[in-house]
């Protein structure tokens, strides 16, 4: 086996765990790279090379938008006390926030389209369906999951911070976002602390999430066997103890969990989305 | 200038127009990929090649996961039947949705987790909160635009059908979805129908986008510079007349816009999302 024909066994290996491969994977550059996926924890202090940002939001315009609408801005965050201010908001224990060069956040935001409605006399009615908030948040996951590949093209670590919506009242009031934009997540953007690469995280089998034709409930229960990868994966990294099925429940039945996110309606109708 | 270069420099002339050019961009093969895309809507009805639908979704599962929660699911449809109805509810004119082999439905998936969560006595409480929607939408777009990225490297074409929420209802009953699960959009895959590649979709500059430290209010005015790019697409097209402030006023202006877009929120409800 060539050595490039070993490292793509060995990510799938890693992604799907031993006992299951999806078939037929067609490789190339540009799926090997999007497979490749980590989210990096441990950051340098060193600023993004020059070009880096531009690139990453040329990336992420190049996406498709609804409607060519254009519905997010990002705020790219390099000032210490602003970054600081954020990441005690998100509480979680995500310190590298204060580490990394660049901390992204990525707005929802349909404020400039509802201002060009209203100047031009509109109403501006439609933003005030929940499928203009939803728009708009979909519009803005499309970009930043450009930026994120192409800030990973150039050899820079990312990591998704849904943390700031925890406290999405107080990171809308730092950033001083106008009527019609919400924060829906963070992106700490920086080189990697180190050179080592982890392993891949594991999902769960293609026949979880893929169905044909219909929504087939039966595929639920394969969710079982994920199990064993996603123990597999905590033990090497000496992660405590705990189930697929226990962080679920975690996830789903605490308040705890949610951090202030039980308060993201209140912040997503104080900055005038309606979601009628 | 190379073939290499000049591409490279025709690409950022036609996404940002040519009164514009962002600074310093680092070109390689991922970036140049994305910068890339168009939405295509014109297809052969040829079947995907074997793998293509797998690499899509290994790519997919590749993307981060909001808490390794998994929050989606995709149904790759085929059949001529449902895929016709599923056109019919969409009403906007994307015939293209018959004639490619595959037509993919993103869905925004809380229903494992649920499940889960209440097999083993939980109450799932943190579900009937507007943040577990938000968080299975973008789980699900992040997925979805690796999984698009996919398909273009393997020479296939793409196009987001939001309009996949027109009739949300009628779509989840067709399609079957359980309860906490609902479609985010559509996603049409198969072969263009020809080689030749249109223009790039122009862009607002990245001024109008791109914020530092904090939301920049007066960015907004910079969005007339798009006029002209989007004026120059749209002759070079052969579209109507049309401006970006007439384009953005219908669609925040004007429910037909919406055509039943406007009932979302009684369909997310139906479907057991409470958005507290």
């Amino acid at each position: 086996m060539s050595d490039k024909a070993a490292r793509r066994a060995q990510m799938l290996e890693e992604r799907y765990g031993l006992g299951y491969e999806p078939k037929g994977i067609i490789w190339n550059e540009q799926v090997e790279h999007m497979m490749n996926h980590r989210s990096i924890r441990t950051y340098r202090a060193d600023p993004l090379p020059e070009g880096a940002l531009e690139t990453m939001v040329a990336a992420a315009q190049s996406a498709s938008t609804s409607s060519n609408l254009h519905m997010w801005s990002v705020i790219a965050v390099t000032d210490p006390g602003i970054k600081s201010e954020l990441y005690r908001t998100s509480g979680h224990g995500n310190p590298f926030i204060e580490v990394a060069p660049v901390f992204l956040l990525w707005v929802a935001d349909q404020s400039r389209n509802n201002a060009i409605s209203k100047a031009n006399g509109g109403s501006a009615i439609v933003h005030d369906h929940l499928d203009a908030f939803v728009m708009a948040t979909i519009d803005t996951a499309l970009a930043a999951q450009n930026a994120a590949l192409a800030a990973e093209s150039l050899g820079l670590g990312t990591v998704y911070i849904g943390g700031m919506r925890n406290k999405s009242k107080e990171v809308a009031d730092l950033l001083g976002l106008p009527d019609y934009a919400y924060v829906a997540f963070g992106m700490v953007v920086g080189y990697p602390a180190t050179e080592a690469q982890g392993r891949l995280r594991p999902r769960p089998s293609q026949e979880v999430v893929l169905h044909r034709n219909r929504y087939e409930a039966d595929r639920a229960v394969k969710i079982a066997a994920y199990e064993e990868p996603f123990k597999h994966f905590r033990e090497e990294l000496g992660m405590k103890e705990k189930t697929f099925v226990e962080a679920v429940g975690f996830s789903a039945n605490d308040l705890i969990y949610m951090d202030g996110r039980e308060n993201l309606r209140l912040t997503v109708e104080g900055q005038g989305f309606k979601l009628l």
